[in-house]
């Protein structure tokens, strides 16, 4: 078969599963998530092993020591994946619910029920624990999915779907709830975006290579899973031991995730008093400032920031610092340079602070908080697919009920049209 | 300027535009669609010029009657133009509703807000209604629009788009929330589409190559409104007078519009009952029935159907008729066959009729009533934007509400991630 006919079948089979997965109750969907997380468990064995000689290419081809570890599979991640399984099995199921119901005056009954999408494209890199997480967040929500991961972890992400399918399928869920695509052909991402007629939506998470050759491709919705450079903006009224805790926790306490801040702006007012203390906090915890010329006359250590480092996420320890005159000019500065995912402002003025939740143009905007909350977790959303960095769908922490659409369900007597 | 810099100046000045408008309060909006329709009703003596020069260059290369009806306005549609701009001026906002909100554990409140999308882009075809219609939609819910309407309609367009812009701009709205592309040239559609960092989604209403122009091509989301090829399916247990009315209905009382049915699919056991009596009902409408083997036993007019008329939406007085064995037999012919717009069952069974409901994978299903209520007016939307044939972001009927999006707004005390 070529490698079309492949994907194309794969596509079939997932449009035939996705309708037996939707007429499922919540309590055959548990049943089989929990029966994956044993199977996952069984087949730890298989799993380390397929897995080392991803390590083992890996290794060969030089990939850093941070990738090498998040492509890693050890007992205890198993374990961990498992549990995850386990987690999203308790968790409420979103499909079915009745969003809203209204009766017209002539007597049809209108529902918007929440009903699965269908078919779910999720195109991913490197770490193998994502092939787990998001079908199974899939099959909680009815859909089928096909995964197509990186090429460095094929054998670990194989190996996992196949544990995945086989539990699926013992609890009684159609085999084809979960395929994952059996390349490392690059060609593979283009006719997955191509074949509209049997997936609904593409999820991509990665770099921006792979998001670019999904956008490019794709004729369905895609929900990019981009990246964030965001902000805090100190205003003139902040609290500024507050705001000190806030940059520091936002900038270090994880700088390689995408709701870490990359730039730090903060009004003229009180920059020298702000810099002074928090300046050579960030420093000691070995933040590399780049700063703007106004802000080097304060922080002596501060590099020059380049007009390139307003748009960089720089994923470590490493922040864009720039004064500002108003609230104007930071909020300006944001919409200009961020990239819309998670912003702050700290300011003891609510006027002010209303004005940055308002006129920020972002999936989450904070006011006195760290925009590291900006995850399906800490939103109290028990399990997250990502982080979405689009406008239409989903915004913003993406869980089970992003996973879903609606229909209109119409009840009547007989009713015609005038 | 070469077409790429006016579609490129067109859309940073929407993006600009769109900032500005998202800040205005529902009043000062509603004061701006009160103005445009003040306008439109002045500038009337222009309207008809500009569409006197249309009408009779269709005349001239021999457009159809039905499409010189379309193109064609009087006094009496422009006085209805301005009406339709009062009458969104008198619906709820849905910009700044809290859709939900909740407290965490360390205290963080959160907010999901309705807010605009920001730029829409339109592209349509024919009728120059569209232009007012549409505008109007996206101002009253804070977006900037970018129109593309049918080459046939250019001058009509552009002066109800000035008309509109002119009415937004002496109300205080920015003067770039409602822009028409100037130009024919069908290279604008694949700029537009292109231009995904200044529009946010595309909405094209049209036909089949319009739409796959704008698929292809499209960075964006697209909303397609795409054909209806709705079924009826007549269950055992139907009430056959309220079969015979609700087919009837959802046929003949208007053809050609994307709600009709033009497919009609009866349970063997009522075939013969159902068709001896709609069946003549039907021909003295002036429908041709296009009916497989057992149809043609039952109605002797009936001519054959092909595998096509099951794939085809007609929008005349054309109607193919099917006989199932089973109401399996009716779901699987719809979920085939069908483009998921609106399918109806009609029985006196309960059970029957929750399985069609679920398992029609369509934007809207009914059980009991025509079909022809698919409609934003008739859902009590109150007006509406186009029916959505996609499943992401909007489905069935298009509204208001749907040409909004959400944001997190988040409010906290100092709260730092651990």
């Amino acid at each position: 078969m070529s490698l079309q006919e492949t994907i194309l079948e794969m596509g079939k089979r997932a449009r035939a599963a996705s309708k037996e997965l939707a007429r499922l109750t919540t309590v055959q969907k548990n049943a089989g998530l929990l029966a994956m997380a044993d199977e996952l468990v069984s087949a730890e064995p298989t799993l380390l092993a397929e897995n080392a000689r991803d390590v083992e290419a890996a290794r060969a081809s030089g990939l850093s020591k941070a990738m090498i570890d998040r492509l890693t599979l050890t007992p205890a991640r198993v374990v961990s994946m498992a549990e995850g399984i386990r987690q999203v099995a308790t968790l409420p199921d979103p499909v079915g619910a009745n969003i809203t119901q209204w009766t017209r005056p002539n007597g049809i009954e209108i529902s918007k029920v929440r009903v699965p999408i269908g078919v779910i494209g999720i195109i991913f890199e490197s770490r193998p624990n994502v092939t787990s997480d998001a079908a199974v967040l899939c099959t909680k929500t009815g859909n089928a999915v096909i995964l197509r991961g990186g090429s460095e972890a094929i054998h670990s992400n194989l190996a996992i779907a196949a544990a995945l399918a086989k539990g699926a399928a013992r609890a009684g869920l159609p085999a084809d709830a979960i395929q994952l695509v059996p390349t490392t052909d690059r060609e593979a991402v283009k006719l997955l975006a191509g074949m509209d007629q049997f997936i609904d939506v593409i999820i991509p998470r990665g770099g921006r290579a792979l998001i670019e050759a999904v956008v490019s491709a794709a004729r369905m919705p895609v929900i990019k899973h981009y990246n964030g450079i965001c902000a805090v903006y100190v205003d003139k009224a902040a609290d500024l031991a507050m705001a000190r805790n806030i940059v520091i926790n936002a900038k270090t306490q994880r700088p390689g995730v995408c709701n870490a801040i990359e730039t730090v702006l903060v009004h003229s007012d009180v920059a020298e008093a702000f810099f002074k203390d928090t300046g050579a906090a960030l420093l000691e915890k070995g933040v590399q400032i780049r700063g703007d010329a106004r802000v080097r006359e304060l922080v002596a250590a501060a590099v020059p920031a380049t007009e390139e480092d307003w748009n960089t996420e720089f994923l470590e320890l490493i922040l864009a610092a720039k004064i500002v005159n108003s609230l104007d000019e930071a909020i300006e500065h944001i919409e200009t340079h961020g990239s819309h995912h998670s912003d702050a402002i700290v300011t003891a003025d609510p006027v002010a602070a209303e004005a940055f939740l308002n006129r920020v143009d972002s999936a989450t905007v904070y006011w006195n908080a760290s925009t590291r909350f900006t995850d399906g977790g800490e939103f109290g959303f028990g399990a997250e697919i990502g982080i979405s960095t689009d406008k239409l769908h989903a915004r913003g922490p993406m869980a089970l009920e992003e996973l879903t659409t609606y229909k209109y369900q119409i009840r009547g007597t007989g009713q015609i049209r005038g």
